[in-house]
């Protein structure tokens, strides 16, 4: 049963065991996440070369695949890594980034899940609605415009794909099979500083690397992101000043906040 | 007339309408561009593959290209996404970074301009001198050590393409076929932290997507980053405050403080 | 004679000339380490593109390459760089990032070494200890795992290549052929953000672009690395804050905090 316990002891877990994870991430969000996973005491690696993609995996306790800035070579290593990853039984969290605005986005990601089984796939809710083809579509996702209609397309996919699904937001919902959890953390500013969605995909990472039960491993992320948020923001002038809160609250984070802070809505 | 008003006018409008943003940028300045506009109320995107771009193009209010980190690939994308947003009517920034320092970065932007109309060309005195092609330099351009003849390399450039042209320096000077604005709004510690002239470009795209007078827009974006700047630089300590500070404030400028500021020493 | 003058002389001279110093690096630290650069007073410029790599090492002081997030096409514009600057006659840095993970960034930072003199390497002690071939290491090397090893390691590089070696860890080692100068600043934080190894390489070359004594300029590097490292952990909370005051030091730093606090351990 998720608790703030379940979150206590799998961040506590981390900080332990410094899980390497190896992400094959967006421009964009490099830095940034490579900063979470070191700030919650995750050890970061981002390598993408086909060369060494499938080197790095055997290192790694969870793969983390962001498609934020695709090309044709990026995708190929992603393959590889999806590829590795099963070979070496270690989780593979999916963030399908901008899954919807493009076709050529929408069927990578789709690509990906084919390849093989993903733990957890991490993203909001229309991205997640964007995964669920028209077949599904048709028979259940009518209404796409409520955070229902996101719950029904991450149900779908992980009775489809045998996975977690996370959903962000307002509220985040995370769910598998028939499971569902909801967590009411998190603060407006969040979604004006780039990244955070790519961050909260890379600490998923790091809580499915000690939590081998993926909706619990992504509801333990997404709580954490969301306390955090909810500290920096107390702290903040802007996104700016609120990003720098956020990362050093990952590092300061600790049994206190999140016992008194943490809200469970269902 | 350009005004404080134009500039709050357009920033409100940018607030409201949170245009969105297709950046081709370089890799270093990235997350910096992407958070600015963030800061500012815009929404970037970030795509660069051959397989997306158009589609990305086709859903965005303003492109902005910007060739500092250059390769074969992403030169063909910056083409196409030029080509696209001639078709969709939407306004291109482009940004020739280092223009000037290599023949390559010279020829690149140079075969950008003459794919199509850009709405603005943004960049230093020594860039958009390096525009300016061997013929015209002889007939008027001698001296290329004074701001005077950025401007007036910059006024060649906006007859041959007919565009704003947007040069960055002490003074801000913004030319479109015989006007001029001048601004003299920002602080020395600008140039110490790297990416602002990418950030003024990405700005000036947030601009032009809601003011299709590009010389005001391009002044608008330039009064921002001044006034940003003057505003981080009473609370910094060193370059990396300042970055802080300056994009916490392109969240809260607002009336009173572009009221109270602005610059324009024409 | 390496003393707190050495440091003082050289960063006066990178920040009174402003040296171009030329990087091929990883995607994750990029905006780190120009802004680090930008900050000690030097000019970064970031290019890898195989048409202008040439041109712009011929306008550089120094050139920093490191195989952070390797591909093909970058290894190639390396190869290029390190030629160009051999033919300059300024000289390279070498950040063999990973150098041991995996067989293609050992082979990979191999390669570069082969190709021409580099100046310096810089790395932690299983990267550095990763470039010793297995002959080498059958000569010598027997027990990897204490510091030492590294440095016996760091002399047989020194040896075969003719450069200095610069080994960071809880105390840094600079060691070329029989001469070494051993460091005690820095500060446990500093692993905890990521990219500030690959800041040192670049801060490495603005130290060599201004001393071509390199083994004085590497220690200078990480002279000037660990005292910001604890000028800036008197102030942080946690790492993102750590980051942000380290490279305000890095601009603020002066002849008094290298007097008072430089510590030679030898």
């Amino acid at each position: 049963m998720f608790s703030a316990q379940t979150v206590i002891r799998d961040l506590e877990n981390i900080r332990a065991r410094g899980p390497l994870i190896h992400n094959i991430t967006n421009f964009v969000v490099m830095n940034l996440t490579a900063n979470a996973l070191l700030s919650i005491g995750a050890s970061p690696v981002m390598a993408h070369a086909e060369e060494e993609v499938e080197d790095m995996v055997s290192l790694a306790s969870a793969v983390v695949i962001n498609i934020g800035t695709l090309s044709r070579y990026w995708v190929e290593a992603m393959k590889k890594a999806v590829r590795a990853a099963q070979d070496n039984n270690i989780p593979v969290i999916l963030d399908p980034v901008g899954a919807g605005a493009t076709s050529y986005r929408t069927a990578t990601a789709r690509r990906l899940l084919e390849i093989g089984p993903v733990a957890i796939i991490r993203g909001n809710g229309s991205e997640i609605r964007a995964l669920v083809d028209s077949g599904a579509r048709t028979k259940g996702v009518d209404s796409l415009e409520t955070p229902e209609a996101a719950v029904e397309a991450g149900r779908l996919l992980s009775e489809k794909y045998g996975c977690a699904v996370s959903i962000s937001g307002p509220e985040d919902i995370i769910v598998r099979g028939e499971e569902t959890i909801r967590l009411g953390n998190g603060h407006p500013m969040m979604p004006r500083v780039t990244g955070l969605g790519c961050t909260a995909s890379a600490l998923t990472g790091a809580f499915a690397a000690v939590n081998p039960k993926y909706l619990e491993a992504a509801a333990g992320a997404m709580a954490v992101m969301g306390i955090c948020g909810e500290l920096a923001a107390e702290q903040a002038r802007g996104p700016a000043s609120f990003e720098l809160h956020f990362l050093d609250w990952l590092h300061l984070i600790g049994t206190r906040e999140i016992a008194d802070r943490l809200k469970i809505t269902t």
